[in-house]
């Protein structure tokens, strides 16, 4: 064999294993990790919370934006979001790496650097996967978590005169790839925020503790999926446009693009900021910004509103195939 | 757009998502089904038990082969197995799927009715999952499972004297295997047994109740995969050569294509029967079939041998990117 070990095909899969998994550190919840036929995780809820997301290669993230650490950072945050929008403490995560045979090997260790570190940062171990042969990287992460003894946060619960507030960043991603899309690479704030999320993790059991009646992780866009909660609750919601987050950054970046903010803060996907509604604005725990509350359904029209009116959107929110 | 709904692209991804979840019957075990950001499925033993595996086009399988409903039950039996060889019971799957743009809206929905006829088989539900666009169909599948209580069988708890036993099919896969690249159709129950596995799900739960020391899922082959338990327990195993179960299908089939049907029991893999040790022979449960015993592990040679020699095997076990 031609393949020397700075490829995937050269150390083979199970070097590869071995080369993402060894000297690795679980956590307590880790019952038994990678090297088994299945990982074993602690549930102390009696119930598991469970998502999976798919991340495809010049899809969801591109090697001439981002580093391989970057994408494997993406890749774990964006599915503990999903936990945390539940309301729930993330406890594990489970990765599948499909990728060609030509791919570096340094390009998947890093990949496994950067899904580590994230872990890390929710408190939580990578405790087993899947490496196979495809003709285009695809990562697929499964994230599991834990309700503590609470009821799931869904989407379904908002009831009319509720507060809807937000915890974390809007249009931070959609204003990086307003960046990155002419060819620039600062300012780096926003420009890493395309790269890899930060999702405010601690936020969603505080929101589920705080009485949050529904919640969400806003991956689409603010408009999209506080959307999808209206959808879900049969209510809708109407937003105030003095109140949404602007961040200064957002408003520099615009400047300097001719670009307008407000699109990206009410538009912009990726973030994974998390969005709740609450019985009473006293209720919001320390880092969510009340931005609207829920009204009834509204007749005809978009389900949310700013300032009472349609919000004219180019790009309503991001779906796959649709273009 | 030029695209209709018999296409992805042209149904979208929420349409899709609709078509595969809409009308479909959770079991009890499921809290909160597909729809919200994450899924709620009970965990009653207090841990979870998680695999997951990635399954790619043209890599696993072959749409020239396997309709798409024999692919999406062939994509949630390799998963539950692995929680059956851990000596769990299956609570729930989620499924990744990513694939092209103009991919026929029926394969998708013949796959998915494949993955709910298979977890019906396990009495499962698939409670969520993601659907993303990619250059290639890659199937992403994690399955959790319950322990009852009990301790996961690992890979690593045999020991010297210990008798090894199977459960399910061997060399059936790769029989079936053999006809199909010959270009033929027939006998259909090994060509069948390689478009999808019938693993023994309940017979992993079964050796956990009586005691198997250490289980592995056969996915890689007897030999390869026997031989995992022999590296993680510190033991060798031989077989003994007339116990091995050779279907008289497979005998037929090796004849008429002047192939040997031991070969394909000893090396042929994605069967996904279950391999397993136990202190003595008189515990095996219903089903169980014993093939050799645990004995100390080799100073040289390989671990596993047949009736006390090594056994030449032209491959020894399938690994990704080594061909």
């Amino acid at each position: 064999m031609e393949d020397t070990e700075d490829t995937v095909a050269g150390i083979g899969e199970f070097g590869l294993i071995d080369a993402v998994t060894i000297d690795r550190r679980q956590p307590e919840l880790t019952v038994l990790g990678p090297g088994d036929d299945a990982a074993v995780v602690l549930a102390p809820d009696g119930k598991v919370v469970a998502t999976t997301d798919v991340l495809v290669q010049n899809v969801h993230f591109r090697f001439d934006w981002s580093t391989p650490e970057q994408v494997g950072r993406k890749a774990i945050a964006v599915n503990i979001a999903d936990i945390a929008a539940m309301g729930a403490v993330p406890t594990s995560v489970l990765v599948g790496l499909a990728c060609p045979g030509t791919t570096k090997t340094d390009v998947v260790t890093e990949l496994a650097n950067g899904m580590w570190a994230e872990a890390g940062r929710a408190g939580i171990g990578l405790v087993g996967g899947d490496m196979v042969s495809a003709d285009q990287i695809v990562i697929s992460v499964t994230a599991l978590g834990d309700l503590a003894g609470r009821d799931p946060v869904t989407r379904s619960g908002a009831r009319q005169g509720d507060v809807l507030a937000v915890c974390g960043r809007l249009g931070w991603a959609a204003a990086g790839l307003a960046v990155l899309g002419r060819g620039f690479r600062s300012p780096v704030s926003v420009v890493n925020a395309q790269r890899y999320p930060e999702p405010p993790y601690a936020a969603g059991p505080a929101a589920a503790r705080a009485g949050a009646t529904a919640m969400i992780d806003i991956s689409d866009g603010l408009l999209a999926d506080v959307g999808h909660i209206a959808a879900a609750s049969g209510v809708g919601f109407d937003l105030t446009g003095e109140e949404l987050p602007v961040d200064q950054r957002l408003t520099e970046v615009a400047s300097a693009l001719g670009a307008d903010p407000l699109a990206w803060v009410l538009t912009g996907g990726e973030d994974h900021a998390l969005a709740a509604t609450f019985p009473s604005a006293d209720q919001l725990p320390e880092g969510w910004v009340p931005i609207g509350a829920a009204v009834a359904s509204p007749d005809a029209g978009p389900p949310v509103t700013v300032d009472g009116e349609p919000y004219e959107a180019e790009d309503p929110g991001w779906q796959h195939w649709r273009k």
